[in-house]
């Protein structure tokens, strides 16, 4: 432990520089190299605005970077799709490299995606590495939380997560992700792009589900414009009455018709009552409600780097946030 | 997986017949023995209103009953202390035995006994067993899930637990053991007697100091009154103005002369705003709170059962909550 653990990070987007600036923050975590063909060639110290980093070149290419560097850990924030990170996966366990990821598809696969888990269950399992994916939400407030909670109850008959965020104190690219400002036609078409979703909230599903033991039916998703009632408006975007302030979003996970797992996720330009909150009903009722909610990004960062002790010391394999110890923040 | 967990009830007081209630209503678990001397003799099937148990003859003796039933795991509620489990807890070891407890001392002793808790730990490991103490509080309220919390944290610089519980909707044992109607001099006489303490909370500080990696200078306690301002009553029990309504108790774990970590647990009849919450101090700050309280009793047979299946499938040796996948209440 006294070692300080070797990372690369691997994307070097929003995400990936919210990340590799919190573990450089970490005397147990030294960041060793940065992969990210878009910024090849670039200075990660620069890049993040930390001195701390200048001199280190972010690379390219994977493969070199990670057989000049041998790191402990590789922190991939590359992509939400558990398809696309797959080769990357791939070329990383080569190396027998850990990995803590932000793909939000990897969260838990298990139920939607079976065939790949296995595969990367099994190369992981024979490369002796761990590979995780983590994250606020999916990875922690609407999955591994409600299932930390369920162990203080005698019996659960239902699980409803709440995640409601007033989107007007959020960056303009995410009232516009979230379709604040367009007509109701014009949200639902992005929805049917698929341009309008938040990825992960299936599989939070199916990780409750698992935490519970319960053999869900289904899973299914629906996702809808909130309308403004009265003009709303944030810093940087005015929305009028009739036009959508933003979206929600709903998971269910179905047994004999009913929904045992509900997930609420919404965002919008003037949501009152901003909060998490965890509802089981069961054997005891339990409530647990973060007044004012958690805030996405800070959190997400947290939720990879924090887990990186966690899975660099867990058996190997493909695991899920369930499976490990509780992460805690540290120095 | 398909095989149920056998297990032996240790300790048929109020909480063991709690614990081993609920355990027998889940399909995963059987229980296959109970000893207690202070019930030898008895069916444990009448002892806690249970048919399904009818027929299982409580005993007085571990060994024997550990020798022809060869369990999975033994459900220990027997005492606060870890001086006093450690006998029973070499028995049962030397039989291989995995252990839940309910010892609160037993939580996180690592820090207030380490030569008995290295002792434990040795021993677990030699006979290829997991040992664990679990509980609502220590175990899960002011420890285990503080520390789960903090996951999402980039930093933390303090972390304070409040467990505020309304005492006058407890059993009337409990709002005696809380001072409830005593004088102010009375109430004090009994805590330097040691009548008035809940056991647990400096441990509850070392889990959350071990969690987040921080080296505490000292751990202190302080028992203190809470004095009615007006009358008060509960079904059982009347306090006049100026009489105990019940117990405040604060720990706090300090660093440098301040508290990093600060408890406080209160029971008084009359409480206002009853609640469990967590309060992070750090980058972001993190209220948490559980509205109304979570009930204790209930909470801390949920939180030995749900225990059972991560202590039977974990690597050997003296664990605590914060070594362990987060529990979940199953079927």
């Amino acid at each position: 432990m006294n070692e300080p653990i070797k990372a690369v990070q691997l994307g070097c987007g929003p995400i990936g520089c919210s990340i590799a600036k919190l573990a450089a923050s970490k005397s147990r975590i030294d960041i060793v190299g940065a992969v990210d063909p878009a910024f090849a060639g670039g200075d990660l110290g620069e890049l993040l605005d930390d001195r701390s980093l200048n001199g280190l070149t972010i690379t390219g290419d994977a493969r070199s970077t990670l057989e000049r560097t041998r790191p402990d850990v590789v922190l991939q924030a590359t992509s939400s799709s558990l398809a696309q990170v797959l080769p990357q996966l791939e070329e990383v366990l080569e190396f027998g490299v850990n990995v803590v990821s932000t793909c939000e598809e990897m969260s838990y696969p298990h139920f939607h995606q079976p065939k790949l888990s296995e595969k990367i269950d099994r190369l992981a399992v024979q490369r002796d590495a761990t590979v995780l994916a983590s994250g606020v939400n999916p990875g922690f407030l609407m999955d591994a939380w409600p299932v930390f909670m369920t162990g203080i109850s005698q019996d659960v008959d239902s699980v409803v997560c709440i995640r409601r965020q007033n989107a007007a104190h959020r960056r303009l690219p995410f009232q516009r992700k979230i379709g604040a400002g367009l007509s109701v036609d014009a949200f639902r078409q992005r929805v049917e792009d698929g341009q309008i979703r938040h990825v992960g909230l299936p599989e939070s599903v199916a990780m409750i589900a698992a935490g519970l033991g319960l053999q869900l039916d289904d899973v299914h998703e629906t996702i809808e414009p909130v309308v403004a009632k009265t003009d709303v408006r944030s810093e940087a975007l005015s929305v009028a009455a009739g036009q959508v302030a933003g979206v929600k979003q709903v998971a269910n996970g179905v047994i004999d018709g009913a929904a045992v797992i509900r997930l609420e996720f919404s965002a919008y330009i003037g949501a009152d009552d901003p909060q998490d909150a965890v509802h089981i009903k069961g054997s005891p009722d339990l409530d647990v409600v973060i007044p004012g909610g958690v805030h996405g990004d800070l959190a997400t960062a947290s939720a990879i780097v924090n887990a990186v002790p966690r899975v660099v010391s867990a058996p190997p394999g493909l695991k899920t946030m369930i499976d490990i110890p509780p992460m805690a923040a540290f120095q």
